[in-house]
């Protein structure tokens, strides 16, 4: 069955599952040290743009857990959306593990701006607030809209000036990339940016993330939260060689271009439909469109996407690296027959 | 360069390699709904005894992360052994995320006794004293032994007249299920355990533990700290469908076996020599020597493995499954060159 | 300088002061097993309508941390208004001991009502989502509105409907049942409340509250949470002691009568000022006013009070047990001659 | 009755009890800017020799949670002796307020030694293990015991070349610097010590303990723990008064030496009998003897204290400010009649 339901419902890409076989090759020393983990770990540095830290995990939300606490006390509080993945989607993961407080603003398109974060910034030095350290931002957002770098230096301008941090969940960092058409050193470290993650899982890998630290002498504990966290795995070499390929020929790249590309074609087939709806701009792999209510079982009947809001009957439809044309085709032919 | 230091020093098995390609086709929905993992989870069900729930993690830290908290409070206390990988291996991962208290006892051989345990047995109901809930032990353990069928009943029993549970690490429960040539089933369900994990990583898969627990109804909200640990994979299938031929042919046996019998030969081998000393009973696949410390370096030049006390000189020597008895031949042909 | 900022700029009630001499005789068994401590909880069982269980603690942040922890774990989240004391002036106290998650919801009044809090109730049963347990609210509100009797129904009613427990953090309780003329059984357990703090700091007493659970079966542990939070005192009848007068005469009562009226008659007084305009309905001590910023540093020149809201200049006049008429008019006097 | 049980059993010092009358006048801002607090925190840093932060805290375990916390993070562990209150009598308070670790040492008389802690010191920078962060000692200890400034100082000098600090839990400070008659800067700053608490209650206090900071540059966030650790004082006024009457007359050195007295009196009186063994130097207001088992039940129907140990039968007798000469004769008197 072929699924719009997640990024994730997705297998690997064929050249990560080829590159277990090379990396399959002998012993190799545990927890990060082998010879593939700091080969990847210097290129990953590259390509964020240098001067910069790099550890690997195993999964998106234990990226979140651990960059954040590497900057956060229990006394401090992490400025996100409403919509975050770290908000609502982790069953209070970051809250747990940081102890620090999340405090949500709520937005339209899944993005904060300085002036949506500006009523919070009271209480500075009074010991009955929780103190604001961080703003934690998505790109690409879980809306599938995406910051634009001059965003993203605004956000980054802000925290700065209130002596906070600007840490981005990019469990779908390459999609904005892609989107954008800019680097991921433009994208993060030049605006400004001082913790990223960019996902491989959501993007044709098998499992693993990167935390990239901008601030090397801030996240100087970084390593021991990761072991806390269960994120530091025994046998590295085998996320460290999926991102080797998932670098080496831009495979996130074209990994990423195709699944937005997707996203746009189903975004303009489903705008050629009179009673179809697209309700946010498509900046990523995502789709959010309204559809006629009695169409959705019936649809789901043959193909696995998820009802965002039951109230408006707003569907999320996602793309994802291996999402054909021709999926996108069939997908519009059916609901066209089941409207008319 | 061969590799006596851990057994996740070990690649992947080649079989387990090769289904990740079967396991590759199409869509499958996360977080484990998907056909692939609920085939696994019954089989793993069966292989435990049945009437037990089964959870998929991806790291041994987090396996017995999520167990542990599942079933304890923050008023509570864990009792261990000092040896226990999560009193000295996890960076307080376990304390962290239970809050609960780690009461660990000195053993010599890294098993705990109810002898050993009973002088802790005080303060029950007493506000001021966290209240034991847990008996947590490691089959087999990290000094390389395997508690008996007699000696693991006596535990629970043990336990369970406290009204406490016992919990095992199996991280190497396979080690010790071919040591002691018994079924899972036996080793765990039969003898009262209350909770297990059944480790693959350490033992030829690339990555993935399962935790069983036979008491389902303490163990409801499992679910929500595995999210909430981020031990819940996206893609699950790639973690069932090791396990689907980690059982299905009994390569957990095989591969154990292998890991053991190397093991044993390797302190054989090594008590030929004069000046070795093998000081701890083989029970599994860990070897504890005493070897002259002036070949350590040299040793160690040619092979990984760690020294487990500088001051007595003892050695720790991991086999694997994929240890060859031509490697053990090659290390003690070497260490007999550097003796005389 | 006579102050309206808070209740607890107030001192202690002499009758209050007065028991410290009688309680000071002899030895006492400390953390609350000795007589003044069980009489004082027997005679607070009385007070609530009996078949409920009680605890003393040092102060209202710890009394809410404690209740709360002992009916919640870290996957789930406690429901409260945007105002309320444990969202907003603990420094995230309940978030850190807890765990759990808070999930703030705007009001206008301080309020929280069945239909304000539905759209939250999703994600029931979803690994994903921290799992709704609890619905805390103030009696009377930190933006001095009271909840009727019908109102506190209607929400006991949703939240067991939900499976959840309301929760009642009654630092201002006695203002509240003094203002309904109700007793506090009626405002607590007869309209389904499930766990209430009596505080005793804000009205009169010098130190000390209580906690009751009317669901004792639930709260079983809470004696070893009330320790973990450092909140079991030692000289526990030093806060027994207080109780007893406060409770022996109705001081509480009188007390809350006190400052409800003397807040009456200031915002009675300042309806009479064209200039000056009370903005919440006074269902309690305090009193929520507009007036105009250019008078507001000198009367802070004779008068401690705070701004609520910068922007309207809204102020928060607090009212005490021993705040006196002479000292309103006063502050009227003032008031009008910077107006005019 | 009279009690041996503990220092908590006895009352509040009639000084103290008196300053409340005049601490009570009038309106008191609240949190500690008030001006008695202002005034006590001032002698306070004075009494320990100025160039430290001082912060007023509800109770001695909370005094230990806040102190510990603000210097520690969740990857850090904390030394502390077997017998600590840390380790054994706060239902894990400090380890679920900080996350650290405890590593608690053997001890046979209460006191750490560098060479107790020694082999503990292994693991730095490895991001498998719990980082030592502090030596947290008791002076004096729980087991009647004082160090002497030499083993503070080596203790301070150890912790120190190994980037820990040294915190002291004070509960029973003034009983260390009556029986070693030094002031309390020389036997804490001049000795190196980091942090230490200065404990009213157990000394004729009704309640409050003082935290002191001799790094200010570290610990300038403790204010938000201690909010966080609901130990902030709404009316501090009453906890600062009672440190003035504390600190003015000397009376907490008084009050020391008087229960110091009674403890070496009380041991000098057991050492009359041939059937009672004092077991332990008495250094501090505690006295650990064996008695004939058959005369504890006895004793205990007229005298409240404590057994120890129940296997060799130690009991512990606390002597405190209010015990007098003839309540410790009339002990002796009736054991003497119990034994013969």
């Amino acid at each position: 069955m072929i699924s719009f339901g997640s990024d994730n419902h997705s297998g690997v890409h064929p050249d990560i599952l080829e590159v277990f076989h090379l990396a399959n090759k002998g012993y190799a020393v545990g927890y990060g040290e082998d010879r593939i983990t700091i080969d990847a770990i210097g290129q990953l540095q590259d390509l964020f743009g240098g001067a910069c830290d790099v550890w690997l995990m195993m999964t998106g939300t234990g990226a979140n857990m651990v960059a954040l606490q590497s900057v956060v006390a229990s006394f401090h509080s992490i400025i996100c959306a409403d919509y975050a993945h770290i908000n609502v989607d982790e069953c209070g993961a970051v809250q747990k593990f940081t102890q620090a407080r999340l405090e949500s603003v709520k937005t339209t398109d899944g993005k904060l701006t300085p002036n949506l974060i500006e009523p919070l910034m009271t209480g500075r030095g009074d010991e009955h607030r929780s103190q604001k350290k961080v703003v934690s931002i998505s790109q690409s957002t879980e809306y599938g809209t995406a910051y634009s770098l001059k965003e993203l230096q605004e956000l980054s301008d802000f925290a700065h000036q209130y002596d906070m941090l600007l840490h981005v969940d990019g469990a779908r960092l390459a999609n904005a990339a892609a989107y954008l058409d800019v680097t991921l050193e433009q994208m993060t470290k030049d605006v400004g940016v001082d913790m990223v993650s960019f996902g491989g899982t959501k993007n044709g890998m098998m499992f693993g993330e990167a935390v990239i630290s901008f601030r090397p002498e801030l996240t100087k504990n970084l390593i021991y939260y990761r072991k806390q966290a269960a994120q530091l795995f025994s046998k590295m070499r085998y996320i460290a060689a999926q991102y080797t390929v998932y670098m080496n020929n831009d495979l996130w790249l074209t990994n990423a271009r195709q699944a937005n590309a997707m996203a746009r074609y189903l975004a303009e087939r489903l705008s050629d439909l009179e009673r179809a709806k697209v309700v946010s701009p498509v900046q990523s792999n995502a789709v959010f469109a309204i559809i006629p209510a009695e169409t959705v079982s019936k649809l789901q009947d043959r193909y696995h996407f998820y009802v965002w809001d039951e109230t408006s009957m707003v569907v999320r439809l996602m793309c994802s690296f291996d999402t054909q044309e021709e999926y996108v085709d069939r997908f519009i032919k059916d609901l066209s027959s089941f409207l008319y």
